[in-house]
């Protein structure tokens, strides 16, 4: 069976870099934003709702077992929103059958328990993501802290509420997980080497 | 300053080992019933009485902070209990600038924060937990299925107390830890060199 690590993360933790990095450290292939890109090959979606649709989940505080069972899902929108998230866990799959690999996030962890992943979660404290985000550049540069602190605890509510809706378990909570590692004041680069070996 | 490892564990989860096992790895000092072998000798004490001090607060859901504030702690057991604390937290901080060394249990992770640990805890499936504790041995191999993991959740209950009592954090928390390491179906021998390269 291939080797399959999957990485899940706060906003800002330096999560995504990570698992970049451990990919080209241990030499194998790395899926992130070409999860979407496939998607929007098969199925003509527009990147932007793509984007969206990972974002938000169709019945707020529904697990998916539940909205099932209540057969709530004859909206378009909120079929589409399924049909993503489906579509993603196939292009997932497929991708883990292919070869060894790292996934970042899309509950991949959940979506391949049946590969035996290796499930990473990856956190900070809060300073430490603030610092990050600033470095990155993008919309935090403009940000006053309170607006950066907000943004961060809102994605980090929507990942946990997005992997809650499809998983029925709770994102960040420990048990789901082979590995957490704390990235506060550390340098990933260094941290990616550490877990090639700790991985291999 | 030296290299300071402290390992916080759930019970069962083969978190003991790992310590003794990484420290053997490092070649480095290892300390666990030492502690309360020095804290024996230097207040008399007798060993049970140590030992389930370990394991209980003295008083129930207040933080030492607060019990401090409010001027509570005239009974002469209450104050035995912080002094076994007390002394215990000595006995650690001493240990830890001697050498690098690894530290279990005893909120060393907090007694020790001004020396920058490497703060790992231990955890894993319930499954994982009952197996180790039944190879074990001790009273694990009488007690039911279900005896057994209400011994789990109730020693894991009082680490949890002890800890926020002590510390005013929450035990098992991930921002409390540097890595949270999940040992179920894991060969703790394996681990332990695993992590041993981590780290060093």
């Amino acid at each position: 069976m291939n080797k399959i690590i999957t990485i899940s993360r706060e906003f800002g933790s330096g999560g995504r870099e990570l698992g970049r990095r451990l990919a080209e450290e241990l030499s194998i292939a790395y899926y992130d934003q070409e999860i979407v890109t496939e998607l929007i090959e098969r199925t003509g979606f527009a990147k932007e709702y793509v984007k969206q649709a990972e974002e938000r989940i169709p019945l707020p505080l529904l697990p998916i077992t539940t909205a099932h069972t209540f057969g709530i899902g004859s909206n378009i929108a909120i079929e589409q929103q399924l049909s993503i998230y489906n579509h993603e866990s196939d292009i997932i799959k497929e991708m883990a059958e292919k070869s060894d690999c790292v996934i970042v996030g899309r509950c991949a962890d959940y979506v391949l328990r049946d590969m035996d992943p290796f499930r990473i979660f990856v956190y900070a404290d809060i300073d430490s993501k603030m610092k990050r985000c600033r470095e990155r550049g993008d919309d935090a540069k403009d940000m006053s802290e309170k607006e950066l602190k907000q943004k961060i605890s809102s994605v980090d509510k929507k990942r946990s509420r997005y992997y809650q809706f499809y998983t029925d378990n709770n994102w960040g909570d420990r048990i789901n997980y082979d590995l957490c590692i704390n990235t506060s004041s550390k340098d990933i680069k260094v941290l990616a080497k550490k877990l090639a070996d700790f991985i291999s």
